[in-house]
């Protein structure tokens, strides 16, 4: 497949500032570009690349500025944001590419009393137990399994090997990655005389609403009584931990390997780093920031806080800690000089 | 299904304050609860939501003193621990409701040596190796794999997408969550002349002893001779590592995401936080409690200490250098007002 | 099996120090030692378990000095690198008693383009793609997943419950256990007006050169464009996040719950802790050292360069400056006390 820079400006609702006429067949990161690929440039950090660029077309934004000329052989196509002109790009040719997946295939295990929509796959050795509902152009990979009574909504895809217990319901236009667990019991244990502990049944479910993505590996613990929900648009990145009860906000982020426990509540826009631990029964306002490995011990109740450390507060002021964390071994030896002067004078 | 206070009453030896013939058919939490809903407070920090609540019964402890009256809809259940009591009711309830499965299902696989007790579940998909032996209702969830000659005692659940490694040997009344790992190879290479490695052979397994829960996607490694131990009645959460020769001990909790490296002993009735790190050939006494996210460099011979910090040490220790930690600017600032005063003396 | 000592100092060309008529037939850990076992001391913190143990060979480094006579029915071999020599002989005792599977079990699925080379093990539930290629002697354990077009070298495992999307280039002699997720999604989205995301496709892939193992669970994220790439002799841990475009360097080594945000190159022979952090965009010169739990915010050019902390900088440091933070409450305390002197003097 080969594209005109004309015809991508106009996908784009860009403007061409070069040779409308050259042609690109592949992608390329804009530091690494060649001959006959496309690229764009978002993060200023990256601009020196641009300048030096084989790529033979770069999106850029509509404001940026050069501080030099770009080589003979590139054309830019200038548009109100870059980033996300480059993630329609990807995705028109991620479609053209795409092989879609479509039937039920042999060896795989479907309930009598399941109902499939149209469009579905269900992979080989895939598992779809009594009374689950699967919406239209539902796309259910080999190993995967959805427990009994669970429902999946339209468009949803779940990869090979992703676990939904039973009783969960999952929305339109999901994503799930590989060893994905959804419902699996929250953990709770009540102490007994013996100093033994009883399990406490988790006789609730998840919620997954709308345009939510599930990273490889991560776990949503079903609740103990209600609902886990996770909110329309959240994405979760890899191998997270989400305990029971929780609820995460519409288009929260969170990084890889956080953990949120039991019945904490998240706001929605919130940005939360990879690593973070939340403790339980916690309200996190919204669009909170949390910088990864922070560790939240407190309800966050001021919109937008950005925060650092463990225990988390202030992202500045922590900062300014740090420095000061940093130049411990010379405030012991200052301190040491002040009581030796005082001393003398003492003399 | 509808329940009298009454009934309620009798089966957790309780006393009943209020209306005995008042009835409910669902659970609920105490700042959610509904009408003929019935709910617990145990955590004096919900103790406000109990006037509110329009839950119909409520299990609370027999030393509760009421600060004002609840609402006439409520009826109280006193206990001797409502904590307790409520997860004894939530099993009752969980009992009545649960689909127990049975049976073989198709498309499962299950060697000729293998030895299955009765009332045994194995699921479509769900492999069982050479050998191993299954004790009386074991529940293997489909995609679930069980390596030669494991064994598994009475009761044990196998939730689906479990992995179990050959030759380990797992007890009764178990639980593993989906995408639990146990008995794969621990990490151990030696370093050869060629700054290369060269894998240790992992010749161990793994005993995990009775009453043991495991969360979604944790992982048990085997050991490198000898054996891996989860003792009897510990409960690990999700997506933690146990690394190969570690030993756990009776009755230890541990909360997501922590991490304990190779050959460490953790003694029993510990409570370890979420996202810690223990390193390697350490020794844990009983009852230690360490904070989410600490660190644990050294063993910790103290029984029943409380740990925090990265190192860890004393948590009231570590909270107090917090403290200090948060106001290091202002020390800095005070530091070079002293040295200013000092010098102006100086002259 | 029996081996006398001296067969055993032949394999290794070591020298035997007391019987060589003595026999072994099985390994054991030198604080567990019985009679006819075989057992090794590399690190010198368990030399004091050398002259207790009840191991009837015990192989040492040829450097090693004794303080006092091991027991009479302990025969010692002395080689050249003790570790590397039990290794040996450790993997001379698993090809022993290993059982190797081949073939191809019923109730695998195997796409007709696929292609396998000779002594392939295929287990029951695991679905080979379209084109994909296998190479000689590779082992897929059940309910493994290798997506469409994806291509395996000679010699590698892996083990039940692996998932590897589609086109990711694997190479020989690795080793990959239960859960582990190849090839899902790196974690990009673009914000657009509505705040709300836009997915980037993710349409590189991922290469894992040869000799590389990686450990339960941990998951490895496809390019967005380009390649993922884990070199020759790495060695990942379990739980561990690699992000979309990371290259990790030969034969670095990472410990458990580890992850690397996307784009970050680590270089060569590093040894990286666990439940360390690295934020994407970063460039880890080759040998640099990462402590536990440590957060990378930088970059580190610095070759061999050993760093702690979070955000880190050079250990030595970084234990200094903790001991100040231990200190912190006496700091509080003596700065008052400086500020009282001082006002004195002023009156």
């Amino acid at each position: 497949m080969e594209f005109l820079a004309s015809q991508i400006a106009e996908l784009l609702n860009g403007t061409v500032e070069g040779d409308s006429e050259i042609t690109v067949n592949k992608l390329s990161k804009i530091e690494e570009g060649e001959l006959n690929s496309i690229s764009f440039l978002a993060n200023p950090a990256y601009q020196e690349f641009l300048y030096d660029t084989d790529a033979s077309i770069v999106i850029v934004n509509n404001d940026l500025e050069l501080e030099r000329p770009v080589k003979d052989t590139c054309t830019l196509i200038r548009v109100e944001n870059a980033y996300e002109c480059f993630a329609k790009v990807l995705e028109a040719y991620s479609q053209a590419k795409t092989v879609v997946k479509n039937g039920i295939e042999p060896n795989s295990y479907i309930a009598k009393t399941a109902v499939l929509g149209d469009d579905v796959y269900v992979g080989a050795f895939a598992y779809i137990g009594e009374n689950v509902k699967i919406g239209n152009n539902v796309k259910i990979y080999p190993n995967s399994f959805v427990g009994d009574n669970t429902t999946i909504g339209d468009n949803t895809i779940v990869n090979a090997g992703v676990k939904i217990y039973h009783e969960c319901e999952i929305g339109s236009n999901c994503t799930f990655h590989s060893g994905v667990v959804i419902g699996g019991d929250g953990f709770g244990f009540a102490p007994n005389k013996e100093n033994d502990y009883t399990k406490i049944p988790q006789l609730g479910n998840v919620i997954i609403e709308d345009h939510v993505e599930i990273g490889a590996n991560t776990c949503v613990d079903r609740a103990t009584m209600g609902s886990t929900i996770i909110k329309k648009g959240a994405k979760l990145d890899n191998l997270i931990q989400i305990g029971h009860n929780v609820v995460v906000g519409d288009n929260t982020v969170i990084v890889s390997q956080t953990g949120i426990a039991g019945s904490t509540k998240i706001g929605k826009n919130c940005l939360i780093g990879g690593q973070v631990g939340i403790v339980g029964h916690l309200t996190i306002a919204d669009g909170v920031k949390i910088a990864a490995q922070s560790g939240v011990g407190y309800s966050i109740t001021e919109e937008g806080k950005v925060v650092q450390g463990s225990p988390a507060y202030a992202m500045g002021e922590y900062k300014r800690s740090y420095v000061g964390f940093r130049k411990l071994p010379e405030i012991l030896e200052r301190l040491a000089e002040l009581e030796k002067q005082i001393k003398v004078k003492d003399i």
